[in-house]
């Protein structure tokens, strides 16, 4: 009997699941919050735009999501830390660490500790949204294939915003840092003990979702192209990485001071580091034909097609990279800016309600029938990432009458996210990416059969859900057990270790027929405000507010 | 010292003002609400369409409200009912009644009394949409001119359409009438003591405005056109009117049995009866040039011009008619469909607040600047009465993000209904109507300096504040005033007993500025989903939408 240990860094908390690698069942986990900032996340008053974290929090719950597991999964008949034979990491990104020439977190010296440019730039930091539209710009005229792959925007979430931006607002931070390490290529070395960045090796993941790496043109973005940006970030390239791997690939073996730290055995293998959602589309069963929708705050839409042969760049989905989620497969990715934050805004921030408000209007809503309302929405409030790509735009609600209820609203935005869920499936088919078979993870997809019922309603396909609630820390562990060896490959794995639960929403028809309607008016709606019919276009109307809006607030 | 009486029949209840002719002091008032039905309106649970009223409920209030206001002037000093010279009454409208041979309401007889069919058709019942439509159609075939001076578009809230409905699902109720009388016309008559209803003097305001009576084409529509609806429609017409009057004839003369029921000297002159916001608008110093808007649950935008010379059919206007508010001008109606019922709503229907909540939004609102918010709405919840004459139009809310609260949505809903009252200026203005003052009456407008204020900001105009709080009521006074000899014309009467509250909103510059640039983007979403642009025409979705929600719920 063997087990593999998952943990996942998300963006409030870190996880560690310990897993029998034979069968998947679940021995031991815990969740350590991150100790520091709100919830987890250092925040300016001033502006809105930055988020980051501690580094040394990432270590902090290293050691006691790990620890508190083993202590839970002691106690099962069969379970010994001695019997650990793979560890696996999946974090959110584009998180990139600025670290010192010893691949350490600059927040480790007292001189950085408190300066917010020297800690993670975590995934959801906004402040370099013009580096981002300078970035786009410059690739688009010199190397258009550099964001071909991404939508054609690149986006001020990513690795070299980010980093030019840091240089920019503090060049004493930037000059300060050896290198930057994406978080989910840090932790694995931290694990292995690499106290050299330049010698981690990296994820393909991250390096080709967020930093522009490709074996296409060399690797990551060439030395001209940087200059462009500053001659210190093409300088930088050097200390950063000229090869990046799948999860095939062992990133490194538990050095001996972490294994003492956390009680495992020294040595054993320790997985590529891949994000969050990656990892949970391995966890959620992710095959040629299966999408993997991961539905919480915003979502993510993960798929997987044969590298066998090259796939076509798709416009508006954020990535395709080659071995970035299974080796051998191209990894996509798509999304949604905001779906249970649309529900959360409006129950919470609109309506001034709570728990149970979101429990009585999912009933009301739930009496109503498709159209019943008379509403329409479009899921902008955080802009869209998929398949527009365009993050300046914003919420909009057509059809309220003097009778309209919170609920009906309520309702109406749910299917605004099932509308833009269908959208990124008609993307991916129309490119022929083939989608058989849908399955969701995370809270939503458990807790929200009425939602489940309208997603499968809108997009026409069945909808399943992901067996584990940790489905990430899960994937983490199934890539650990493959490279441990206990499973000959990811897809033997997978059905050993994976699996759904006992339901399945499946399309019904009269919905399915009224949702085809109302779909079609979403896309006018969509496609007008979104710019894409230059025919109607509208989109200057919410760029223009938006603008407006700027110059009031300055 | 002389006084007049002015009746004001509103929606929910009817008010008597007793005001001194030298100076229009108010020396008594008395509300009385109707008895019957919901807030005095009959509901239907069946059809949100229906709203009826119970005329004895009128004849109630007009001895009860009178009553109280004489007991309440009695005991002030120089009043006694002796010095009562005239009476005015001003009611709802479109709001027919049928009745019997001897201008009695059908519903006095027991066999009617509860029959919805048999009651007052109250100006908010829609119940005959189909009808107001196939109307509009048939006129815009053989009589375009019929419906060229109330916009184009004939309203199920008006005569014919309520009376040809009534005869489709009522025939025996139909037959039952010997005549149809409006509330404006029916009230004076009853206070006269005529008993045979084509004996009545009907006003012009109504006859007008509602019943498509123009003495360009001799009269009410012609018995060739009414055949077209029904033959039986075309013999009612003999039992109608061929004439209809302005305000410088008397209904009539109070007549004993009723003097002794109100306690006032028979023989005085009794006011041509004229729709509530026509006598409001008197009330609050309309003249030419002057613009007064009378803001409530919706809002009525009225105006005169000079009838010395013929006046440009205006698109979109709902009435132009010769005579309507003052004798020798032209009186203009326009509105907007709801206004405070939108910020009533938003407030208690989505954010389940009351009063005190209505309070709250507004100091959070009034703490933003224009175009802080970033948001940006259409004031169609009930649909749009001008410019676009279209009810099947529906709310929109756009520029929502996930930090987007509902104080801010509060002042858009706000903006949205100040945009529409600026696309109204700007149509008069287009088509000649000088535009000098706005004055401004009802609720709304005395108490929120806050709306007032975005109003001026927005229009460019100064928002001036009627100083009468019953500006109807006060304008029947006015009328009665001027026919009892108390002043030798309107303008005197109005000079003499009409005031402004010592109160002027004037636009801000800055704001104006932003204003002009939100306007823009207001009016290219209202020319999109209202038709009006062919090139960028989203009504489509508003409308399918509509039907798609009628198909749902049928």
């Amino acid at each position: 009997m063997s087990f593999t240990i998952g943990l996942d860094y998300g963006t409030n908390s870190a996880r560690a699941l310990i897993v029998r690698t034979a069968d998947g069942r679940e021995f031991g986990s815990c969740v350590v919050d991150y100790p520091s900032g709100h919830q987890g996340v250092l925040l300016d008053p001033k502006d809105h735009n930055v988020a980051r974290q501690n580094p040394l929090d990432y270590l902090h719950c290293l050691e006691a999501a790990t620890r508190g597991a083993l202590a839970q999964a002691a106690s099962k008949r069969g379970f010994s830390a001695a019997k650990v034979v793979g560890i696996g990491v999946d974090t959110t990104g584009s998180s990139p660490i600025p670290v010192d020439a010893k691949n350490r977190a600059l927040t480790a010296q007292k001189k950085w500790a408190k300066n917010l440019n020297a800690h993670c730039w975590l995934w959801k930091d906004h402040t370099s949204w013009r580096e981002a539209a300078k970035i786009t710009e410059l690739a688009a005229k010199h190397h258009p294939e550099y964001i071909a792959k991404c939508g054609n925007t690149y986006s001020s979430e990513w690795f070299w915003a980010k980093i030019w931006h840091c240089l920019k607002v503090d060049p004493a931070a930037f000059a300060a840092a050896h290198s930057w390490v994406e978080l989910c290529d840090w932790l694995p070395a931290v694990l292995g003990g690499v106290t050299d960045p330049t010698a981690i090796k990296r994820g393909i993941c991250a390096a080709g979702h967020k930093a522009l790496f490709c074996d296409e043109w060399g690797g990551l973005p060439d030395k001209a192209f940087l200059r462009k940006l500053s001659p210190k970030l093409a300088s930088l390239r050097d200390r950063l990485y000229s090869e990046a791997h799948d999860a095939s690939v062992a990133a490194g073996h538990l050095c001996p001071a972490w294994a003492a730290k956390l009680g495992l055995p020294a040595g054993i293998p320790i997985a590529m580091g891949e994000f969050d959602v990656h990892y949970g589309a391995i966890g959620s069963g992710v095959a040629e034909g299966t999408l993997v929708k991961v539905i919480g705050t915003s979502t993510c839409d993960v798929g997987v097609v044969s590298a066998d042969k090259p796939v076509a760049d798709i416009p508006g989905i954020c990535g395709i990279v080659k071995g970035a989620i299974l080796p051998g497969y191209y990894g996509l990715e798509a999304g949604q800016s905001a779906v249970g934050d649309i529900f959360k805004w409006w129950v919470e921030v609109v309506c001034g309600g709570d728990d149970k408000t979101h429990a009585q209007f999912t009933k009301e809503a739930a009496a109503l029938s498709p159209a019943e309302s008379g509403l329409l929405a479009l899921d902008w409030n955080n802009g869209n990432r998929t398949i527009l790509v365009d993050q300046r735009l914003t919420g909009l609600t057509l059809g309220t009458t003097l009778h309209t209820k919170p609920a009906e609203i309520y309702r109406a935005l749910i299917e605004a996210t099932a509308f833009g869920a269908r959208a990124i499936i008609e993307r991916f088919r129309a490119y022929g990416v083939p989608i058989k078979r849908v399955v969701c993870a995370g809270g939503i997809a458990e807790k929200n059969p009425m939602l489940m019922q309208i997603y499968a309603d809108v997009t026409g396909c069945t909808m399943l859900v992901a067996g584990s609630s940790q489905a990430c820390a899960l994937g983490s562990a199934v890539s650990a057990a493959v490279l441990a060896g206990a499973h000959p490959d990811f897809k033997t794995a997978q059905a050993k270790m994976t699996a759904l639960k006992p339901v399945a929403y499946k399309p019904q028809p009269a919905a399915r027929r009224t949702y085809q309607k109302l779909y079609a008016l979403y896309r006018q709606l969509h496609d007008s405000f979104g710019g894409v019919t230059p025919d109607a276009d509208l989109s200057g109307v919410m760029k223009q507010l938006l603008t407006l809006k700027e110059k009031a607030r300055a």
